[in-house]
């Protein structure tokens, strides 16, 4: 699971609890983003950089270094500065800006109504928006300045700058963001209200820190996912992993292993194919969409179900990982052109690494396997994450900041009485939905639950194959999005 | 002006203009602090210091490095943890935490009543909190750690720590503060509102920035006490600055002056004698209180008129300088006890100098003398003010970041939807009252304004000659506070 990390080969010696809980889940597989993104062709864009402070937050002399923060912007529907026609952000997450701009099609597709322009802002550390260049992820004393309030205050300053450029300071902003992106887009509205107006936070586990959401609660939803299609695939990915590990452990019985999962090259631990299935299985259950989708990877609807389908058509007998490896399949070679698997030393063309260093930080996310998931068991040991982080990274993780910083804590009591304008969105079978807010916390700052929807599907370019429970979601999303743009307007005439 | 910078000599090069709008008013003169404060007796609290985190935004190594933050607690009146009794938090701005603690009386006053915890804690950089010791402010690449932003967290992370220490989790926290303590608790429940349940927010020029108030406002209230007591007062102190000058320029000029002002030593600069005048008639606007006071130096009741009595009390053919000099002896020597004044290269003992600092790089508060004033008018002028700053520290201020970061623009259009639990009290007497909030902004954050009121007189120890005014202000913000404890225990058990 820690294909984008630093170090993958001294991560893989830790032991199973260490994967589990530092996986960066939000990350797509570096190996998709090798290929080109397929551009629809209604996502067209123009490329800017703004020049960025280093550190919003001191004054010593380094923080004054300035840095490009690259930005895309679409004005093609954007009503201008004298209709006070919006501004719709984006909020960049951890990853290059362009592969959000394509797959948040909700954006292109509503701006034509509200005559909004768009602009998708680049999280700093990633893609190219690189402070320190190639340099950037030598070392803790650059990657220090990768965190997400830093990155709040380049999304303030620059909004409020590129405004000031176009005359545009009564247009009001709505930001937008899925998964981390969407944390960004909830603490943003909350934090910077005089910025942006309303939030549309999608798929956004604000509550997946400290002790907020129950720590099984990740893989129980992965597990889940596989019980609800069938009893037999559960069971047999279940009881995959001891008779993985089991014959991994042996030089040969590793050697066949990779033989029969197509590697590219053998694997030098039998722990870097648990993960690559691991990985199959996680990323499958995030975007397991009801329509045929190429998020992560190109995949057909209800993929879930359909790996579940590929497991049970074996008879009962037939060899357990080869069962598993089809399924994985599914997840890593629907396209077909697959010709082997690569399981290590995944190259990261993209400069994602980032997460892993934000994992070590503040991103602290604990997470467990309980004896009901079909995942091995084990419990959070923040210990020995602690202790992986300083090995990796040199750095202690400041175990409790996000929820310092951002609050979580009683949330609903919190917010009921302060801050507006926030839509949480979340479908139930993402695994990412348990740390969400799940619940209306006022009228003002709601939640929109669909039970059938998985990761930021609301974001998505709508399609022919919507069900309507989705079309009703992204329907009462772009209501409320108006009402607070009525409201704005009417506000500005007192 | 300048009395509190590092380097006042080179500062009193600078054009009047400058001196003006630097001026760190903030600041109790250090002249006073050299005094031991006067201690009420119901003022008693045991001292504290807690590890605090360097760097909260940033995780390059040096950010880790950890200080020893002062604070104040006082616990007789607590009800403690069992009853859920509120903990009141003090915002501590730039000076020691013992002379914030001693002069917020109104605390100690209403503890009994609310059974409250009482807790000071002291601003980064300022009194013993010092994060590199006696090196603190050697240079921007300490000094550079010093800001409004860091403070807020180290009072977030200071305050959940408590808290967990005294199994207090379910007691509420309400902020208090005065002028920029003031500023810092309305940001505080701005910011974290999931760690203050609301804020008293006391003569907090929170819209001292940009162009949000008038440029003149303070210089403009400042004069117009002075008018408001006598046209002849202040027509004196208007025409004082010429002569003053016009003699001071020449050293015969020069030493006559110093004399006839009882200079302790001859100043190198009838700039000195300027602004030892012109922070005499600030400062005693500023606690132009109705009674008898001893917040920044001992004064009678009405100070301001006081001094126009003095003045008056010359016959209108008296020398101008004389007039001006005796009416500001008022401010610096009540007591009678000085034999002679200092003018220039005062004594910062108390490691007070941070504000300049502070004014240099986020707290950029643009002002200038009107016409109508009593002072030489006088224009804002940034370039200087920017350069004087690198000349000072070698730090480029960012004019704009406090209202990026905490907003202030349109105000109250921003937080009529958003945010709760915040009191903006002011009195118009004083000069920062132009800069606060005046108005009502919605029935859950509101302005409390007495006509007659000065510099955050609302926190200070009720005395027997408190008018009614007074009294009713103070009773109205206990009522308030009430009702948030009220409402946060009802909510408490939804």
């Amino acid at each position: 699971m820690k294909m984008a990390s630093f170090l993958p080969i001294v991560l893989q010696f830790f032991c199973c609890i260490s994967a589990i809980e530092a996986i960066p889940i939000f990350l797509p597989p570096p190996s998709l983003l090798q290929s080109k993104p397929s551009l629809k062709s209604n996502v067209s864009y123009k490329t800017h950089f703004f020049p960025q402070v280093l550190d919003h937050f001191t004054f010593v002399p380094q923080s004054y270094k300035l840095f490009q923060q690259k930005y895309l912007t679409n004005s093609e529907y954007w009503g201008g500065p004298s209709t006070k026609a919006p501004i719709f952000v984006y909020a960049g997450n951890e990853g290059k800006i362009e592969w959000f701009a394509e797959n948040t099609g909700f954006m292109f597709d509503i701006a034509p109504k509200f005559r909004a322009l768009l602009v998708f802002i680049e999280h700093r550390f990633y893609g190219e928006s690189l402070p320190f260049g190639k340099d950037s992820s030598n070392s803790s004393a650059t990657l220090g300045y990768l965190s997400s309030q830093q990155a709040l205050a380049d999304y303030a300053t620059l909004i409020l700058s590129l405004k000031k450029n176009l005359s545009a300071e009564d247009c009001p902003v709505v930001v937008f963001g899925g998964s981390y992106g969407g944390m960004l887009a909830a603490w943003f509205r909350l934090k910077y209200p005089h910025i942006v107006l309303g939030a549309l936070s999608s798929s956004a586990p604000i509550l997946q820190f400290d002790d907020l959401t129950p720590l099984t609660s990740f893989y129980d939803t992965v597990s889940k996912a596989y019980k609800d299609s069938s009893n037999n695939c559960f069971d047999v990915i279940k009881k995959s992993w001891d008779e993985l590990i089991l014959l991994g452990s042996e030089e040969e019985g590793l050697l066949k292993i990779c033989r029969n999962f197509r590697a590219c090259k053998t694997a030098s631990s039998v722990y870097s194919v648990r993960n690559w299935l691991w990985e199959a299985f996680i990323y499958t259950t995030m975007v397991n969409y009801p329509m045929k989708a190429n998020f992560l990877k190109p995949l057909p609807a209800n993929p879930v179900k359909e790996m579940c389908r590929i497991i049970d058509s074996y008879p009962p007998e037939a060899d357990t990982l080869t069962k598993v490896f089809a399924a994985a399949s599914l997840y890593f070679n629907y396209s077909g052109t697959e010709k082997c698997f690569e399981f290590e030393k995944r190259r990261d063309p993209h400069g994602l690494s980032g997460w892993n260093w934000q994992a070590c930080t503040e991103m602290v996310m604990p997470m467990s396997c309980s004896e009901q998931s079909m995942f091995p068991p084990d419990n959070y040991n923040y210990t020995e994450k602690a202790e992986g982080c300083m090995l990796e990274f040199g750095v202690q993780p400041r175990r409790h900041w996000i929820t310092t910083e951002f609050g979580g804590h009683r949330i609903g009591m919190v917010l009921r009485r302060f801050g507006s304008n926030i839509i949480f969105s979340n479908g139930m079978l993402d695994p990412w939905s348990g740390g969400g807010v799940l619940k209306n916390i006022s009228d003002r700052i709601v939640a929109l639950v669909t039970e059938k929807g998985a990761h930021h599907l609301d974001l998505r370019f709508a399609t022919k194959e919507d069900p309507d429970w989705l079309i009703e979601q992204r329907r009462q999303e772009v209501e409320i999005i108006q009402s607070w743009l009525d409201q704005y307007y009417l506000d500005l005439q007192r």
